[in-house]
């Protein structure tokens, strides 16, 4: 799969246009329907996908004219990315597809959205991810570990960089390991966590990668979570807060999301498992003194999320919802600092790992 | 400034409650105000300062006993921390003072925001900033250039990190510079041009050093900033979105914050420059067809930041703030993608910076 395979199906899509033009042709294409009644679970490969369910966009159609326009005219974007070999944040895209159509007044995109879809559409039609259309977002999130890889021609030892860590890149396609020696893969939502795990050297003593973004999983820390598990076999642990949105982080990390369905082979990772914090550490630990109260948005959230068809029939994922609905509360796992400033490194995490305490 | 000056200043603070207790008295101690009536503008340095109000907090006084123990208590940890060499996040401190006071029902804080002002209240006691009392806030951000650290250990080169870069950590007072090798410093709020700039490896051709955030300037960001204008008299320049919360990122950096007031001279940068976006920009650049209208939050805040001590008398951006208003409208910095993907890389900043064309 190379930088040519990606051009030539750009070429493809844009010579099959030309073909029915001179053909006196409409010219049209298809697009799978990304909507949610053509998304499903797919059983087999454990990971949410897009159905069968296609549309056709048309040239001379009022309500797809639009749409049609911007898709090639995205996919004439990426080509020339490709071209020049250089990558552009969604942002620039919108701003370099954007304009005023010759000799009318209507413009070609009004809001990032449209071009954004635009791109999505592009990924199911050439079959290649956004990244490899030269297409980012933003970076996010730092990598500690005893790792060498080598990325734009410069070789960086991801166990030697300071307080800091590495920073990832929105794209991590080109990345190429050169050393990975690791049992496993910490990945956790918060970047003091991290600090905190890195600054104990949790990573050098218990020899693993320490991961970090802050909030949301970018879809540069997910393929790079991807390619671990994938060229390297290494297991991935996630580490989130107690409440519906840390379980959620995990659920897309390892099931994909229904906005990102038809992307889910290149970003998911069904072997990924949940590390905590669980209702069962909550009471181990001792943690109810630091219950947060539940808002109605977190009773909301868990029953939308506890219904998900991965989770529904999950006995143990059941019991987490359950037992969180009964508590009347989430917790944050700095709640584990009341333990101490270096409980969650030195106790908390080398007892759950070693007893294999994971909820799949 | 060691790290046992820092452990003297506790030291002293907690021997003269011992002290006023030995003596039988009422234990109390001053701490500036920290309101708005307490800040002021200072024309010399040019930063927001603290004035001399101060009030006393007083252990048997019922309105002020709580935030006495709370600040006691933040000081005994942040003590703790020096002793372990460890450093705490904001959060984790809050978690590690956070108890039932024994033999009562009452909690020592209930919110985060209390630990958070016990530890400005013990920077403003101690003369030492958050940071050197080793507590942080979130890491974030990126940087590249010609420049070689040593930090913990590890030797670092700014320069040879691949797409990512170098993680920034959320203190920075333990970095060594071995090699500076730059003109100046370009900081930047959005990660997305951060990465078009290092791909277009604008800082080996303009030997300079990029710095990103995303969105608010973090601690140990301005921190960063300010090493590299003081200890090797960087110029520092800064690049924003062409609107009032843009203006502000730039106000913060140079002149400090209402907040964070007393801990002005630890991180405010005097020296610092607006590079852009600027009203004559748009204009220059044919930047207009990307305007996007005025929300009235945005002209609220226009209003709001011209009227700034250091702005309302400043003719150059009064006229920023008029011409803003007269457009009805912000720009994005990556507006400037619309004259092509390295428009920005290779003629806006390098045009701008070799006329000096900055406002101060």
């Amino acid at each position: 799969m190379t930088k040519k395979d990606v051009k030539n199906a750009l070429n493809e899509f844009g010579l099959d246009l030309v073909n029915q033009l001179k053909k006196k042709k409409n010219p049209s294409f298809n697009v799978p329907t990304r909507t949610l009644s053509n998304v499903f679970f797919d059983e087999k490969s454990k990971t949410l996908k897009l159905g069968k369910k296609e549309s056709a966009r048309t040239f001379f159609n009022i309500g797809q004219a639009k749409k049609f326009l911007q898709t090639v005219e995205v996919a004439a974007v990426t080509k020339n990315l490709i071209d020049i070999d250089k990558n552009s944040s969604l942002r620039d895209v919108y701003y370099q597809v954007k304009r005023t159509i010759p000799g009318t007044k209507i413009e070609l995109v009004e809001e990032q959205t449209e071009t954004d879809k635009a791109i999505e559409d592009l990924e199911v039609i050439t079959g290649f991810s956004r990244e490899q259309l030269h297409v980012s977002a933003n970076k996010n999130g730092s990598v500690a570990g005893n790792v060498v890889i080598e990325d734009k021609g410069d070789v960086i030892d991801w166990g030697k960089l300071g307080s800091g860590g590495w920073s990832i890149p929105s794209i991590v396609e080109a990345i190429q390991f050169k050393k990975v020696k690791a049992d496993y893969v910490l990945y956790m939502e918060k970047a003091a966590v991290w600090e905190r795990l890195h600054e104990d050297r949790f990573w050098a003593k218990n020899n693993c990668i320490i991961m970090s973004s802050q909030g949301q999983t970018t879809r540069g820390i997910r393929r790079l979570l991807q390619r671990l598990a994938d060229e390297h076999k290494l297991p991935i642990y996630v580490l989130t807060d107690y409440d519906p949105w840390g379980f959620y982080i995990y659920s897309v990390v390892k099931y994909g999301s229904i906005a990102l369905a038809h992307a889910s082979e290149r970003l998911t990772i069904p072997s990924v498992r949940f590390l905590g914090i669980t209702a069962e550490d909550i009471e181990k630990y001792d943690l109810k003194k630091h219950f947060i109260k539940l808002k109605d948005t977190d009773i909301a959230r868990i029953k939308q999320v506890s219904q998900y068809d991965w989770f529904k029939d999950n006995q143990a994922w059941q019991n987490q919802f359950k037992k969180m609905k009964q508590f009347g509360a989430k917790a944050e796992i700095q709640a584990l600092s009341s333990r101490g400033i270096s409980f969650i490194s030195e106790k908390y995490l080398p007892e759950k790992i070693k007893k294999k305490d994971f909820l799949d």
